[in-house]
């Protein structure tokens, strides 16, 4: 796509995702089609996170008290909160945020429940609306001012190590749920200067738009003793002495939708992984005067019996040309069609046509079930494919500043450089690059800082980013 | 119960339903076990809802011109609107209101929508927070600041008589969902100095409480032309001329869960209705040194085989007493109990134990699946029955004021009396017995007013309420 802003704009309308005309700058109202959508994205999340999380519910609303207890914390979010100062027609005593994330709502309750080494390991998440006052250009679904998904799992451990590990299982979590969405990720440790606000350290994943631009869709965020500490989260250890939790927590938002959309769309509209997409298949019946009825009755049975086993589909009856169905589905990356005409009535078949490739087949009714599985499970594997291409093959390894500065200019992907890991050096290069380190892939151990000359201790990625 | 208000705020706590520790007055925290039955309390609404509305979602803050512009609308909701002034440290040029319910958030974006009839009808809802600052004395889940699962729907209809059908319809819906929670109710249609702000009349749905007052829990509104009025909201009829939608809107909220808990609850805690319990059955393994390991693997067995029919089980194998598991799950209010022991193996046998009766027996291990089934259905009906029995034996029909105030001071329960329908009667009433009218349930055709004497039109109930 030439104009993936324009495109993006443009589909979420086309599709009827969200209406953006809601009178308050970047919040949207989610119709029923990006409704089920949102849903079906959500609950593959929350069945991952159901193995090992309890979920819960925390108020929207935090006392500025509360809130303003960490330091780091508060400094990294008063800009963006949106403050209540009245109920009904009185001031209020205290302000009350609207929570930006909620760390200060739920460590005070934290301190509650923790008591002794008993109570832990605490592992809990929840999915709820969460307020950032955006002063940048909005963009639905990418910049907004309200997000509506945003699922956050917070954990307390009795030990350094274990909120380690946590931090490992919570990216192999996320690694999991993207890779049931088809998308394609990049993980890394943020620069200090970038991590979470009151964090030991955040890892971090992104993916990659059309554009070239990468966009953040989750993150993992060590906080180590320091939550502990503000909050007073302590335990009794098996020794009997107290000793501060170590905390952990983890969040996905409305952007991995926004990839979903973004990442496997094409010039033709929406393209959706069969897991998350409201309609897994659409019946088409094509139908002419004489054989009508009986064709449409097949369709019927077929619908039913694909339902009963579990699929998402559609039967789309309505009265008017069979190709400005098709063109509807497609736009709405529907990710099979199925045909039945009345001469696949006489030979009990059907036509499947996919939506990513646009192949077309002919298949037995009798074993329809089989290849409309095969098929699904196919177009998920092929969107992945096609997506961790597109990534690998935007990832560009550069040995100086200057060529990083002339690829980001000219062209649209990631630029992988050795880095010493100073963060002196690290502000330079975003200075000269003019865009932000998206942070540390992995160890270097050979060869020199690409900026600086010296030591090289990191592979690490710059970007254009949303 | 002796003292329901002091039972309530106990089961809450030891129950672990919710945590009324939050540092803000009438906010709570839902824990897993109160999530889990919210969850499953809320499933069954918005399975009923499904069959004819589809689900969206709106932002939950709203202008403050879009919320005024209905004039009895915001003069029923000024005093108790939480306002945003300022989104970070800059005072924002028009207030936000947190959303009170949504008819100002959603009718300016249901004018962009409707433009023709065949746009119509439009049957919408969704499930949100809303925010009231209550200044009253609150209670958890009763009259609480944030209530965390207003489940409203809104329509739009071409006619009045559809607006008026669609009311009909919604007092089925209630009615088929309260069923299934076992909980009775009364239906009325509340007197026209109740009604919701904007609202041509409301229908309301209440239940009894264990201390005799009765609680709200739905509300079903014909909004008539009024709010399409104020927001625009026309369509082209077939006759190609501009009309005015004819809207109805109705809401549940967190009261029915409050209700559940409630209605059915006794001295020994919980008791839940089997639709709605987090966990339907709780197996319990009778061990003994011998043959604990045969049992538990027997236990696992069934637990396994009953998970797989779609039932929510739990195995309690923890290393602690039978009868403190039994005290446990009795006051979580687990349906059914389940025990095995080593002479149950022998006997390929099981004991179940409900929850409601208390009442144990034996079963063949062979047959256990009818067994549970038709016990839950029976725990369902029972559940019902007795609390249908307990609001009906509640009524009491009166002849004068005088009788009333008497009975209202005394005793706990309803009041039913002969009225003549007028306003300055019934605020006259309300003045004399110190209680609400809670609305008209059917006509009258003989008899008169019980107050003023003149011609009865009306049967009437009074009660003192939540």
């Amino acid at each position: 796509m030439t104009n993936f802003s324009e495109w993006f704009h443009d589909i979420l309308e086309e599709a009827e995702l969200i209406d953006s005309r809601y009178p308050i700058k970047g919040m949207h109202v989610w119709l029923p089609h990006g409704f089920q959508l949102r849903k079906e994205i959500l609950n593959i999340l929350k069945n991952i996170l159901d193995r090992e999380h309890e979920e819960v519910l925390f108020p929207l609303l935090i006392p500025e008290s509360e809130l303003a207890k960490e330091g780091m914390h508060i400094k990294g979010f008063e800009e963006e909160v949106y403050w209540i100062t009245h109920g009904g027609l009185t001031e209020l005593k205290q302000k009350l945020a609207l929570r930006p994330t909620s760390e200060t709502a739920m460590y005070p309750m934290f301190a509650l429940w923790v008591r002794s080494h008993n109570d832990l390991p605490l592992k809990i998440y929840q999915t709820v609306n969460t307020f950032r006052y955006e002063t940048k250009h909005t963009r639905p679904l990418i910049r907004i001012r309200e997000i509506t998904t945003f699922t956050e799992a917070h954990t307390v451990h009795s030990s350094r190590k274990e909120a380690e590990d946590q931090v490992d299982k919570a990216i192999e979590f996320y690694k999991e749920y993207f890779d049931l969405l088809a998308l394609p990720y990049l993980i890394t440790q943020r620069p200090v200067w970038d991590k979470f606000p009151g964090a030991d350290y955040t890892m971090a994943f992104d993916t990659i738009m059309p554009d070239g631009k990468t966009l953040q869709i989750g993150t993992v965020h060590n906080l180590d003793q320091s939550f502990a500490q503000t909050f007073d989260i302590s335990f009794e250890n098996p020794a009997g002495e107290h000793e501060l939790g170590y905390q952990t927590c983890y969040g996905i938002s409305d952007r991995v939708i926004a990839s979903v959309i973004g990442v496997h769309g094409d010039e033709a509209g929406l393209c959706l992984p069969p897991n998350v997409a409201p309609n897994q298949m659409v019946i088409v019946p094509i139908i002419f005067k004489k054989e009508g009825q009986e064709v449409l009755e097949k369709c019927r049975i077929l619908k039913t019996s694909l339902q009963k086993q579990g699929f998402r589909i559609h039967l789309d009856d309505r009265d008017i040309r069979a190709g400005k169905k098709y063109y509807d589905w497609e736009m709405r990356g529907v990710p099979l069609r199925i045909e039945i005409g009345p001469r696949d009535l006489k030979n009990n078949s059907a036509v499947i046509a996919r939506r990513d490739t646009g192949e077309k087949f002919k298949v037995d009714l009798d074993n329809i079930t089989e290849k409309v599985t095969e098929t699904l499970n196919s177009i998920t594997s092929n969107l992945r494919e096609k997506a961790w291409e597109k990534l690998n093959s935007s990832i560009k390894q550069v040995d100086s500043v200057e060529e990083a500065q002339k690829q980001i200019e000219e062209s649209k992907g990631i630029i992988s450089f050795a880095w010493c890991g100073r963060e002196e050096c690290g502000k330079d290069i975003e200075e000269k690059v003019r865009v932000d380190i998206l942070g540390i892939q992995g160890k270097e151990k050979n060869g020199n800082c690409f900026h600086c000359g010296s030591n090289a201790k990191y592979r690490a990625l710059l970007s254009k980013t949303y």
